[in-house]
């Protein structure tokens, strides 16, 4: 079976090196000419292309580039390919690329690997970054129940855990457990430093240990990445977001008022609600 | 030179093993008399009592108790004291138990090591828990200069980074560091718990990895800890969580209003400053 991938970073590259393992024949397109030597050079593909031509004969074809690159992408891949071939994408936010995508060609289904690290780029590629990983499938009522077989197969070979929902539902999960505490955390980092007293602030940099390393890590990140989430899952962000004011006001309340009983029982549910999300 | 230390506990225990290795002669009170048996037989104090009469010759006292029986221990430890003896605590916010405290016993200087584990007692006690760690000494004005050398002479033999300031300022800097990031990562639980959609919360928990878990982590924690630091330093965690709520709201807004000029320079800004942090 020969596969396409089209955007060859980490995520693609990764998902190149795990297939050829698997003894699936993988074809590499990036827009990139260097990207497509370093492809080829490191055998992470058997062969590599900056022309969508080379996926003519590809019967998935897995488009690994950013968000807002993935409609696009499939737009002009459309003239290239086999008309039983099925796509599907790696995108963070399913519901409008899942709605665009599945427009252009039927045989789409979206998909999102729940996996990655800090680096990015070809040279990141690396074996088995989708194990042990959720990765989520997100078939419409339309989605050709063979395409969903087909790329389920080939996502639980690389070791994932996939997981089937409605890309609706896919985007208001993730806002709670990714793009929410984005937010959260980029406006803890913001507030810190609005203190204007420049001693106090110089002090709470140097006393910053543990806890706010790791509650101001996903603030202080990628800001790209951070924007095109806000901008392709507002709807379910902004509805995410408008939970966690009544939430922060509410402890705010107890606090202001000394309800110490009640910001006793807030501390206790979050610390027994938070083993539910890692058992 | 005697050094008396109450309350055994990580703290106060890691204390008396690194103060026994600096060749120190260390007397331990707790309430409980198990954790003095302990104490002796592990070697951690050369000697352990349930009676604060034990510290009659003690030079230097650390209070190693829970916030709310610092000042109460002072009260009873006065009649057993030196009147020379130069006594210190260890508590997480500074203004309240300064004032106190100060009133008490002239010779008093308030401090905070920032050290710790998940760990809790006498068990937990540790080898170098404070090396490399920030310890904050608050004295004021009408605090004896030879107290602040003495425990500056300590607290740095034991390997401590020490740091001075107000106890106001210090409470100010925590704040922003340690207590506000931990009611900010308390709401982020509360409010994906509020999520009446049981599929979809139980999707959302199949899918929290890194990025939930670091941000969740300090509002998961001790809730006894979490009580005392709202308690005790309610002012200042009010004010900076005041300030937050404006940095969340100033972040809503612009996702809303599809300002993503505004919302990528906040998360450029944020991603900037957080390494502001950590240098």
């Amino acid at each position: 079976m020969k596969i396409g991938i089209v955007g060859l970073g980490l995520i693609g590259g990764s998902l190149a090196l795990d297939l050829r393992a698997l003894g699936l024949e993988v074809l590499g397109v990036s827009r990139q000419e260097k990207t497509c030597q370093i492809a080829e050079e490191k055998a992470i593909v058997h062969q590599a292309s900056v022309n969508l031509s080379l996926l003519e004969q590809a019967e998935v074809v897995f488009i690994c580039t950013p968000i807002e690159a993935i409609a696009p992408t499939l737009t002009q891949l459309i003239s290239h390919l086999h008309p039983a071939a099925i796509v599907t994408d790696v995108g963070s936010v399913k519901a409008p690329i899942v709605k665009q995508c599945s427009q252009l060609w039927a045989n789409f289904l979206g998909g999102h690997p729940m996996a990655g690290n800090a680096n990015q780029g070809i040279e990141a590629a690396t074996n088995n970054l989708f194990t042990g990983a959720p990765y989520v499938l997100t078939p419409q009522a339309n989605t050709p129940p063979a395409a969903v077989a087909k790329v389920r197969e080939i996502v639980a070979a690389i070791g994932s855990r996939v997981y089937f929902s409605t890309p609706e539902e896919h985007d208001r999960a993730v806002a709670w457990i990714s793009h929410l505490p984005l937010i959260v955390s980029a406006s803890l980092i913001d507030a810190c430093m609005s203190e204007e007293n420049s001693a106090t602030l110089l002090l709470a940099q140097h006393l910053a240990s543990s806890g706010f390393r790791d509650t101001s890590r996903v603030g202080g990140g990628n800001s790209e990445l951070g924007l095109m989430i806000a901008r392709y899952n507002r709807p379910e962000l902004l509805r995410s977001l408008t939970q966690y004011r009544q939430s922060l006001d509410k402890l705010i309340h107890h606090i202001d008022q000394q309800n110490w009983q009640e910001v006793q029982e807030t501390l206790d549910s979050t610390q027994q609600a938070r083993s539910s999300f890692f058992r």
